[in-house]
């Protein structure tokens, strides 16, 4: 009556993150079990930040700039939840995530172009840095002055393991793209194939570890079939999610923790990043999917939790993009280019503040900004909105109130 | 003192449009201006509804079918602000819209694929309607049962003209886009260019109205440099909009209200359309531009009103949308593609209550549904969400309550 | 199909409000029906400002200072609902309210303390007025610069007809506390009794006016068995009341329209008052009170529409206060005292900003301040908080913004 | 840099309150320091719950029944606040507040008539007591089924000492209502004077500690020159509260940490009480008194945070009450009065679900219900109304839903 939270994993900020064995960082059904939560059990899960330390709390961006990302995304799990079975549907409550209590801060970066990159890599291709402090509900960056807003938390990545036909399928249609990509010349990375290299897969034996790291799906993007990295801003603290599960047992996995981040999460590695704990409840909903009309096992539904911050419409302000690009090339109901013109408006308003470029693109990937797809009808330009809260600024951003102009250009960028 | 607000401009929804000097269909700096608004001067407008009075109240998909879209977005206007430069901005505080008193209806639409199409015509060709009935703040429709909700209502279209550069810079990168796409082997219609057949040029005398016709840009996309036809649902009572201007006077035009939209405005004549009059006033900020960051003059922002309609966030369901298409196909972070899927995956989850997919295609246009870009990033899955509103559904539709299937199936669709 | 709404009430703004037959101010089971209102029908009812017409639209405090209050009220109807029995509900959906066209503007006023007084009538003893503006869902007054806002529109009465029963236990409660009162001494008006002077019994015949105008209760106070001056903010537009019915047909009223007002509407006459019409749907539910739970016949609850205006939490200003009064006296958990502290604070606090304090106490009684019971346990001293939303003002109000004193005193008191 | 947060003050929660120095429970000036904490420090600081650990997490209420209250409000304190002077006000801002991990639980105790009592008591005379679980934001309670809402967690008490001159008048204003009400011929506890029995005056020497037991303010009420146990709902995690400053370094005392709490806190023991941390950053602003319009050094403002759980209006229940009370008896103008009437109405709605009278009393003081003062000025009446969040119930509360009755009578209740 009244015990405490069982913590069903601890990690180790101290050890390599490919060293505990109780992480991995590819999506494989034979991914052995860390553990298992019961049936309704509430239980907490720590988490490595996303990089898996590899950032430190300084004022250069040469972490960022060199980051390794064949070692990033260490997943806390996979656990057995108690009773679910292909077809069902497991609905994790979050109950709450909290970043350690010892470890008061996160990161936003941007990558640089040729080691991961981001949304506006063209325009911006240098690597940037922003440390962010907590103080209980709040955050602040000594490298992006005039700012305080309260933690959006949640984690970027959450899901059940694909069965074996879902892993080939999604290696199946990600080649695809590769290959016609590479067919029409492109020289962009369009997508992480399977990579050996750095894979880390749990405690499986050394043969089951080889089928992992030549078979795993890589962690970055999420997937229609399991959500994983979906970066969604508001599966907050408070949120219920339905999870399809595809293999006995669901081996669930949750990692890439954040304390904030906007919508669209720009800058890649732009939400802020933090070590940290979780704490979820799991129920398994029996032949959930058919229940929940989610056919060929997808996609994942949630409902956001109660607490995310609140401003009032009225202290928004929206900048409207549309896919015409920064070129002035006209582009066919593209969402994606309208969006990164919203994101240009909103660097050309705030620059007037005295902010350099990429101290708001690291802004705009942290901040709890509204991303919107307003209209993806009028051909040929898609419309987007983002809405900025004017809240979290210290001066008064209105349109009505001149901009003043101070330099505040504090954020660590790369030379290269 | 407290004297009535000025009606700066009436229509006549007995006349056809066409037939309306104060009325025209076109972009272009030569309309003529149809009557002066002061500098801070509060005025009503009165607008047609964007079809210019083609669709019935009546239970038949036939009128949408065969709708005349050379026909469409009669705008009332444009208006001389008082003051206003190129350069300048003009605030437009929208401090009302309303249904006309004799008319308390509205329609959504589906256009037939051959005819308009929309965000889902590929699966979803054929025509359909559904007509939406006013009491006060709260609509229903006859065609889909079990849902209510108040009008987060708006105009679809608002902005001043271009300058004649700027639409010489239209008709190139929308011509080009043309070309492109027929280069490829499309037949798809991408964009609009310019057409004399049904060109509505104002009361511009003979020669003028023909440059017009020649010239003048359509008024089916929103534009950056403008804002146009942003179809914007949030753009809605009470809020302020900066519209940049570019010709003498700024040439303000206004029309194609919506008693209610949602992100996307998926079904193209998706919003709940109506005829009504809209109250705004106009403020010019000298030199506007400049100070608001609005580089090359673009483009639109907005703060909302303080009156939309509030569901807490505990009472959204939001569905994840990837960029992998419906038939297996990835796509490479292509948000259009990923909002498709939440679409789809909403009709999935609502099918299950007895509605027709035509009925929730229908609805998820209409109501406030919140359509967001979650993650742009994580290559090649874009991540888009929707939250769709619980309240407006009469069922409890949480995802824990057995869904109960009822023959809902009243909105008509067309047989072609 | 789409037709208009019925209008079920028509007043004239320019008849005395006492030669209006379908008009009454008094509630009493025998005033005669004025019409009959369907089971699900909504309709639209006319309403007089609560003074009827009393006040106008200028810069001088005298009509308020000489309101003759007892011609107030005059309510339209009572309506028949059809179906409606003793022990059923009514719910009144109230889908809109608006101020006439012709006529957008409204009052506040300060009562002198002779002559109907006010919640802090022995701070502030003179009349004052303040002239509100209504420009589409905002207004402003000449006579309180600075400030202007949503409108929370609402009626402030509403209600079903006392049977003759609850019509004696009225007159007897209210008869003994202005005994009570009268024997310790007061001179305070407490309460008012019935009274023949200016009582309007609708279309009653002479002997049915003239018991009416004896036994008939006056409109002031609101009361348990049936809501009626309630002056309930946020019973706004889109909210469902669930009143009891006490006579066959329910003989429902409203009027007293306001276009906003703040939480304990302290002046008196203290909401926007204003001339309108309202929007309402009736629905019967047999034998509700039993149903809702409503032990002997009271009292009606309400859920509120989802279009209030919106302020973020952290945009409003808090002032707390207790039951300790202006001159050093202790209360005893003493809500009352506690709430005119926190009225009291708030004065002293804008004062700094150059209002005069009349224009303050008239600005707290018509904007949307939220009044809360905060703690009313800890012996001997009630807590109550008011929000303030600091967004209605042009200025920034926060407190680490240093005050700015300029003159805006622009009210008209009287000189009595 | 990102160092962790300095913990000012740790609390032993296995040793008796009252052998703790760094805790006291009287106001006065001459509680001699715990610590400083330096102006724009943050730090965190544990607290006791408010009883001091008298309550045990079992399933009887007879801790709840013989309570000793002259062992209660142990505060956390005091600090001194660097470089605050009297006329200068302390701006704290609540950057936290959390239960111990090792103690996720707290409870609600209604009081019994003749130990403590509470707002009902008249009609609830008995003890009783709800344990609640915390997972993460949420709570739950296996005493009352069907309710689970996230908290608005806070501190009941925090504020600054009292100066001499304010301590004595707060002494003298008391004792006046004491003698006042005796004169009377009450037999109610109207105010806690002065009390020798175990008052705690931290570390002060033994002629101190005497003085202080003799003089201090019992910490029960909150009183408005320093806000003290004020009990405030939404003065929760994210609030900065304004607390003016009367004695050299503050002497800032904070404790009484609430999970969640209603409006009113009405069973006195009402809200969730637990033992926890809080993380506040304390500023000075000089002569900050009058700068904000302090007068006489009183009251606190604040502004809340902007992480309170959010529940659209059209989700919230409103009952009514008026100031005639449960006898019929009218009163005037009486918000106390008004406030009980419509926490019976809720009481008398939620009976029908099979609830028990003493389990919803309990309810209402600890979750977060809405308590506004409506109307205060249509004599005699006042009008309060109680907003009641029906999502924080499993079971659909809509009027329109049939309610289902079951036996959930779980809570424990004194036979006494």
């Amino acid at each position: 009556m009244g015990t405490q939270i069982r913590t069903a994993l601890k990690v180790d900020t101290n050890t390599p993150a490919e060293k505990q064995p109780y992480l991995h960082n590819r999506w494989h059904p034979d991914v052995p079990f860390v553990g298992t939560i019961r049936n309704n059990e509430t239980v907490k899960i720590e988490c490595l930040d996303w990089t898996g330390g590899q950032i430190q709390n300084n004022d250069s961006a040469d972490d960022v700039l060199n980051v390794d990302l064949s070692k990033v995304h260490y997943l806390s799990g996979p656990f057995e939840i108690e009773g679910a079975e292909p077809g069902d549907v497991v609905c994790v409550e979050i109950q709450d995530v909290q970043p350690f209590e010892d470890q008061p801060w996160g990161f936003s970066g941007v990558f640089h172009k040729e080691n991961g990159g981001g949304f506006l890599d063209e325009i911006y291709p240098h690597a940037a840095k922003a440390i962010w402090d907590f103080e209980g509900i709040y955050c602040t960056s000594r490298h992006i002055p005039g700012v305080k807003f309260a933690g959006l938390i949640h984690p970027g990545i959450l899901g059940c393991a694909p069965s074996a036909e879902i892993l080939a399928e999604w290696n199946r249609r990600e080649a695809e793209l590769i290959s016609e990509k590479a067919a029409g010349g492109s020289t962009r990375t369009v997508a992480n194939p399977p990579l050996t290299t750095n894979a880390h897969a749990g405690s499986a034996d050394a043969a089951t570890a080889a089928k992992i790291a030549a078979e795993g799906a890589r962690t970055v993007p999420g997937r229609p079939e399991h959500g994983g990295n979906c970066d969604i801003k508001n599966l907050s603290r408070g949120s219920k999610v339905y999870l399809p599960v595809h293999v006995p047992g669901a081996k669930f996995s949750v990692g890439d923790l954040h304390f904030s981040q906007g919508d669209g999460e720009i800058s890649f590695c732009g939400a802020i990043e933090m070590a940290g704990v979780i704490t979820v409840k799991c129920t398994v909903m029996k032949n959930g999917q058919k229940q929940l009309g989610m056919v060929n096992g997808k996609s994942p539904i949630f409902i956001p939790g109660p607490v995310q911050p609140q401003f009032g419409p009225g202290r928004m302000l929206y900048f409207e993009g549309f896919s015409v690009d920064e070129n002035g090339k006209q582009h066919f109901l593209d969402a994606t280019v309208a969006y990164r013109q919203s994101c240009l408006r909103i660097i050309e308003y705030l620059r007037r503040y005295g902010y350099d470029d990429y101290q708001i693109y690291l802004l705009l990937s942290a901040a709890p900004i509204e991303g919107h797809i307003a209209g993806i009808v009028d051909i040929p330009n898609a419309c987007t909105t983002i809405g900025l809260p004017m809240d979290i600024f210290e001066m008064d951003i209105r349109p009505e109130t001149p901009a003043k102009k101070v330099d505040m250009r504090l954020a660590p960028v790369s030379k290269k």
